[in-house]
């Protein structure tokens, strides 16, 4: 492994993801999952992610277009999280959609507006909880 | 066919693919396919393209991304044009595909290379062509 | 937002998708999901599937097959619901679904035959909790 | 080999595909493809196209959205002149498309209206030729 | 249906999938899904893996890339405990998934580890209440 | 870049694709697309194919399913001749095949053959070329 591209990459990750994320992934790795671990902090996060020639927020809009493409929910709904972290609004994750029902076709837009509403749900449940508990 | 969402759509369409362009697709426009071209022109280009939460250049950052993934490689050629006509530089086209590297895969990023340099190449011909020629 | 075009769209999705899911699906839409609402009910349901040169039988079956060469199992047991309202029968969706087979693919098939298998499954249980309650 | 399935296959991958265009592929065949030839003759012509419960022209209708969805142009347009031979209009080809558009988004459409329209010159030059020659 | 080919698929489909298993799948076809099952078992089991010229392991490493790439996850976990039946490691598993991660991308390869991971956590509970019950 | 990673990669990536064609990719790099053969030699060269946990073989086979499965075929031709480079017979490419068509599909198969009989066609035309040059 290359500890400079992964130390950059684990900071990226953080600032992306949000620190309790990267770390409970990391410490969930076991020996099966480990190297994939290292191999995606590495060299999307140490290196792809560490480009100056785009804004971390650029970054998310093309990430969200292509997760929906993609079909793959679970990385969708980490990387909706991602795209407010990086200041993304939530009108421009529906623009970003409203735009993939052309392009990806309907179906693909509607279920990608559905797991960004869960996350949204899951994070205002988090603030209430979290202010309740303040 | 509702005129006010395909002029409105007629106009984003040329603005970002260029008139030229635009208007040789609706003149090749054949009984068989004009109700494809007026179908794209209202709600692609008349809808989605003309909502403002997102400006062009973003959304041609996600069509880039949405593209490659899709693998549909003649829409990628025709939206790596509108890109740089909606101010996204080259090495920002770059950026994306890097991107796609590791969210796509190589060989889908591969393929989005080789196209876009086609693209720069026909291009760079172009504008040789028409400096010659003035 | 094109009314005549809505409107149509809601008769028609409600003819195919039945009023209390559709009803339920606009009641439910929130400031993200509207847009899409509209959008899908107007351009989908409202020209589309408006279009004179093809049944909604017709349509349906094409559906079938399309959602699951898209793998979107969430649209695909909607229009399996669809596809019955438009009289395509049991024997006619696992016909498209064998076809599936060849084409698309035996993992993709086996998918769609356990979704529509669930979708048989709940429309029964309905039927005889309405009997019950009748 | 299943002789009976491979007659029946043939039969059907005929009256479908043309004498012509299948004892081509066939002759074609070398130590390397044959298995494959034998393979979709038996199981796709011979067992799912010969199923009574859906007409051929049925089956064509799916075929062209899935073959849309999947992305394989080659096939598309051998299914396009399927289609055709079993009593698919163009105009019902279009509907089917313009279906796509909705469904699998707007390139995909935009390609199989361009392979479509690619087969309909061909078979156009080829019906001119015919009457030349005659 | 041709038995001969039923019965030979029937047998490689219990020896890579596991009797309990295939005999329970059988068992619980209906009328819907049973002419599905015998496609699958012919010409599937029946056909291709009792072709020589691969063995099942490669088979099996050949199978977890593939359904990984198709984004189907019900299969792709049949398939891991196949590919253990087969003599697959889960090192071996690793390292296929390792592979993905460049070729079909970051999120589709975090989706089969998952998965895979599933799978492994499943079977050794059931090792451990074997154990326990022996 | 990591020139460990990079030379590994190159050496990896110059044993399965051969030197004229690495070396000819290596030269053809422009400022646009250098920095996607130095991520792909690194990342993917240097580092997957690197791991001693599978031999290039069974890489090799794992890799003809997936860019079946992932309709690239640009790189599916390209790891052909890897395939070829690493131990597989053309029967073996055969049989891989074979199952691509149960698991894609046969439209994916029937590409996968056309692309791989163009790639043995032009290898024994370079043979016939070398033996008349020699």
């Amino acid at each position: 492994m290359n500890n400079d591209l992964f130390e950059t990459g684990l900071t990226n990750r953080r600032a992306v993801l949000g620190t309790a994320y990267v770390d409970a992934s990391l410490a969930a790795a076991t020996d099966f999952s480990r190297d994939l671990q290292e191999y995606v902090t590495q060299y999307c996060w140490g290196d792809v992610w560490d480009r100056p020639g785009l804004s971390f927020r650029d970054r998310s809009l093309v990430n969200l277009g292509m997760l929906t493409a993609l079909n793959r929910g679970h990385e969708f709904k980490v990387h909706v999280r991602g795209a407010l972290n990086n200041g993304v609004t939530r009108d421009e994750i529906k623009e970003v959609l409203m735009q993939t029902a052309f392009y990806c076709g309907g179906p693909a837009a509607l279920e990608s507006f559905r797991l960004a509403q869960e996350v949204f749900t899951a994070m205002d449940a988090e603030a209430t909880a979290g202010a309740a508990g303040a």
